[in-house]
Parts: C-alpha cells; structure tokens; sequence
C-alpha cells in the first residue's frame, strides 16, 4: 500500500505526461468540438467536458449539430449548445476536439480549429490521425467519455451530477451498457465513480432504452418477416429500399440498430443490411459474430472497417448490389476466404 | 485515507459482523443450494461459491436442476451439477441457501435443508423470509453473485477465471447488463473486481446475448404483427394461446423478454401479457415503465409482485380474461387509480 506522498507523486506524474487538461488555464477562451452526425459518446464527451471547465469558471463554448428533436436531447446542456459558427467574430485560445478521428469530420465546425492557437485532441479511435498539438489518444478506452472521468479524477475534480450524467451516457452508448468487447474493468470503474458523483442512470436508461419509436418496432418486425436467411442459416440479409423506409417512417441513421439484432440471433455469423440511397447507390453494411472477417469481405466492393463491422458503398439498384454480393458470401463459407 | 492498520482493523470487524463464510470450515460437508427453475443469478452464485469453495480443498457439492440444453450449461461446472438427492446418504455439516426467498423454493433439494447441521441463507431478494441459522440478506445488492464477489473480497480471496466467469454471469443477467435501476456503484466495481479476475465476458455476451433462438426472433415479428394498443398507445396487450406458443416452439419461460421489449416502446407506460396454459387457466403478467403501480393492479386479480412488475393467475379462458382485465386497465389510466 502507498503512502498519501507516494500517492501524490504518482498522480503528479500522470499528470504531467499524459493530463492534456494541463494545457487549458481560466484565461483561456476554449471552444469544445466532436464529429458530424454525433452519437452518445460524442455528445456525452462534450457536454461533460463542458460542465466540467464552465462549473470551474472556464470561458468554454460547446459546438455541435443539435436537433431538438435527437434522443440525446435530454442531456443537461444540450439546449445550450452552439449549432453555427461565426469563426470571424470569436477566436479561440484552445480548440479541444472529442471522440473524432480526424479533422475534416468536425465539419462546419473546423474553421473553428483553423483559427484556434493550440488544437488538443482526445479520442479513443485507434484510427485517430492525431491531428492537432496535443494528441491524447487511448485506443483501449471504451469511450472518450471514459477517458474524460479518468482524467477528471487524475485531477481529483469532484464531479457534479449534470457532467457524470453526461459522461456515463457516452460510455452507456459506446459500450452497449457494458456487453460489448471494448467494456473493460476500468470502464466499470469510470461507471462506479460517475454513479457515486450522482449521475442520474434512471434517466439515461429511459431515453436511451425504454423509449424505442413505434415506428421502428413495427419496422423490425417487417425485417423479422422478410430477412433472407442464407447458407444454411449462418448468414442473414435484409433489404431496405427508400420506399420502405419511407413507408414506416424510420430515420436512416437508426438502420444499424436492426443488423445487429439479427446478428444475434443463435447460428448466425454474417447479418448483412442493404440501403437503398437516392434510387442509385446503396450502401451495404456488415456485421459478424465470432470468426468472420468483414473488413476483408467489404475490401472486396472497395470498403472497409474493421473485423466485426464494415461497409461499402455500391453504384446501382438494389437488385445489382445483391447479385454481385450473394457469390462473395458464398465463398465466405465454402472457401473459408472471403477474397 | 486510513493506514493499513486502520484498514485491518475495519476488514475485521466487517467479517465478524457480516461475513456468513466464516462459519464455514474446511472440515465441514458443505451443500449448496439454490431456486427452482434457476435463472443466471442463481447458477452464477451457486457455480462461483462452488468453484470458490471447493478450488480451497473443502468438501462441496452443488444441488440444482441442470438441463444440459439450458443456455447456462457453458457456465464451469454446470455439468457436475448433482441434479438429484438421496438424503439418506449424506448429511452435511452446512447447507447454503443462495438467491433463494424462502426454504420450500428449494423445491426437491429441501430434504437436505432438513437434514443439515447449520443452514447459511443467502440472498437479495427483499422478500427473504430469514430461514436458516445463519441470514446474510442485502436487499441493496443488485445480485446474489454481486454479494458472493463482496464476500471474497472481504476475505481478500483471489477469484480464479471460473468463479469469475460464473459469479459476472449473475450480476449480468439480475441487472440486465448493468441497465436495471438495481445497479450500482457497488455492481460497476464488482464487475470491475471480476475482469480483473479473469472472468470471461466475451463467452458471457456469446452465450447470453448472441444466441437468440430463430423461434424467438420469429415469434417476436408475429407479437409485433398482432399486439393491441390501448388507451392512446399508453398500454399494449400481448394474447398467446397455448397453440400458438406450439406452432413457434417458444419456451414458455422465454415469454418474458417479449413483455419488456413491448414495454419500452416510446410512450408505453403499461405492457400485459395473457398466457394460456392447459386451456382453462390464464397466467397474466405486467410490466410498468414509470408511474403505474402494477402491484395494485395485480391485487385487484387476487395476484401481486412489484411496483413495476408483477402477476396474477384467471380461471377461465383468454377471452374471459381479456374481458374482465380491459376496464381494470382502463380505470388505471383514466382514474389514475388501479384499484
């Protein structure tokens, strides 16, 4: 067991090599940014990030994409958020940008980072192009949301109900409540700690879990009707077209949800969604269980991702995409390659 | 910050006042034993307290049903599993009880009950009726297996993978993978504690999450086709009747995870199901999401449960049922009384 002056230079330490919080000062004017289209974790990342500097009397500013009517709209802060930016009016001492990959993907938003003196950049993508000067990147963290409690208590910051909501939402949404791989011990006690600082876990769990749109409940269950069930049940598609989607009312975006669904079902290795865009494109995503390696298969209609989940872009109709796709799952099973 | 003597001296005091374990000795013949019907709470305690017993020489067997085709059977162990007694040929020293409410809940094993020594009763359920010699109830616990962890902790007993694997079982399964208002803090870092041990959450995921029966996947489409909404999409009705339970070749134990689903529809307060069973009787189950009393509905049935949860039993048909159910839930949303 450490001693409190042990203990105390051990934390030192951590803060001194990794803390990028180390970089921020009350003097500064901070803008808080993430990448377009934004999940839980971005916006758990960013708006904890943002009680966490402004309940400290830090200038900060939080900019993202807000629709009013987003899911995540009940997290505290969200109605404050910043959708537009004038970069010719305010300029920026620190951009710190959350939970995005590179750059370009902060969107409207990057005139922001053009202007800003000093770019810090926190994220958990193991595809993080490290942009910016201060990279501060942990491929092993679940979330970015995960990474924001561990630095906050690097720092021994007390965390106020509003910002723990906000985080433990980011590592709820990113890890699956804690089922997928990425869920680790330390994200548990990044769980342990936001609930003890008095994240508010009943309302997460309403909006997020027990709030599923009619609409897309009915939509699963045409799904469930017409999935095409392939090579002896180890493989199931689904296929969306415009007119279906438009006919159940069901957002584009909520289409990820219902792969993985039958994904999970007993058997099945391969779940493979067909989306039919605009009449000309559609774009295939797939997801795999245990063994099948769908990164190789995407990079075969000129995609990618990783293992368990990718995709790819096709130019044609809907009854194109399937032709050309059904030999190049046949093989996955039969050849055991899927090149 | 305590010192390490401090520390010792409060670990002391909470084994002597709490810890049932310590009544156990490793001269002792030791029976464990659980619930009818047993659900992932119930083989993960008793398996984890087996493995964690019995890997420090004492003498243990584990009584439970154990159908190989459970999908509990990859659990370590499940396949020792005694599934039967002889009573007359082995008295033990200790029985204990685990996530087990009351003594005749043991169902056929309540003969060893009677023949034992000393009987340690250990449980969460609130409704415990503190049999045995020893009670160690904690109402509080999100699980059986989450006490189970804390015991071996207090103990500083270092968990092997198995036990691990066994005892992160039932805390998954009784929280629904940390989502249940029933977690806490203290669950986040007995998980934390238990993948540290090695516990194996991928085979967890697989085996509990990734393994849906294509009958049940099948059978969810067909209750998504047929449920009925009621006062104002506020309530929705479920009706399966003994047949068609058949014709999907759907468990009727599985029925439960379709009420939840239905429940947490957007704007859903209250889900019912109607079950026939045998033709003349009709098992009736609720599901409430935020401010209904179901346990008062259910009263109104000669039934009960929970405030969220609970059930009642109908002499009669399905179409009986549903007559005599449809004004006590009319009266529930526009009465605002259930009673």
């Amino acid at each position: 067991m450490m001693n409190l002056n042990q203990q105390m230079r051990l934390d030192l330490m951590k803060m001194k090599r990794n803390n990028p919080l180390i970089h921020v000062q009350p003097c500064h004017r901070v803008a808080l940014l993430t990448h377009m289209h934004p999940d839980g974790d971005a916006y758990g990342s960013l708006l904890g990030m943002k009680h966490l500097l402004s309940q400290r009397a830090y200038q900060v500013d939080a900019y993202a994409e807000a629709d009013p009517a987003s899911k995540f709209a009940f997290l505290p802060g969200f109605a404050e958020l910043k959708t537009t930016v004038n970069a010719a009016e305010i300029i920026y001492d620190i951009c710190i940008v959350l939970d995005c990959g590179n750059a370009e993907r902060t969107g409207d938003f990057q005139l922001l980072l053009k202007r800003a003196h000093r770019i810090i950049n926190i994220d958990h993508h193991i595809s993080n192009t490290f942009f910016g000067h201060v990279q501060y990147i942990i491929p092993a963290a679940s979330s970015t949301s995960e990474m924001i409690t561990q630095l906050a208590q690097d720092f021994n910051i007390l965390l106020q109900p509003e910002e723990a909501t906000c985080l433990l939402t980011g590592i709820v949404m990113d890890t699956g409540s804690f089922l997928y791989e990425n869920t680790s011990a330390a994200t548990h006690q990044a769980a342990a700690h936001l609930l003890d600082a008095g994240a508010n876990h009943d309302l997460i769990r309403f909006h997020l879990f027990q709030n599923r749109p009619l609409q897309n409940v009915r939509f699963l269950g045409y799904l469930i009707e017409h999935m095409e069930l392939l090579m002896d049940k180890q493989a199931v598609l689904l296929t969306v077209s415009d007119a279906l989607l438009a006919q159940y009312e069901v957002a584009y975006e909520d289409l990820d949800e219902f792969i993985s669904y039958v994904r999970d079902i007993s058997g099945i290795e391969l779940a493979v969604i067909l989306k039919e865009i605009n009449g000309d494109e559609v774009k295939i995503s797939f997801r795999s269980k245990s063994w099948l390696d769908v990164n190789k298969l995407a990079a075969g209609l000129n995609g990618g991702g990783h293992e368990r989940a990718a995709g790819a872009v096709f130019n044609g109709s809907l009854a194109h995409a399937r032709r050309q796709l059904l030999p190049l799952i046949e093989a996955c099973f039969t050849g055991g390659s899927c090149v």
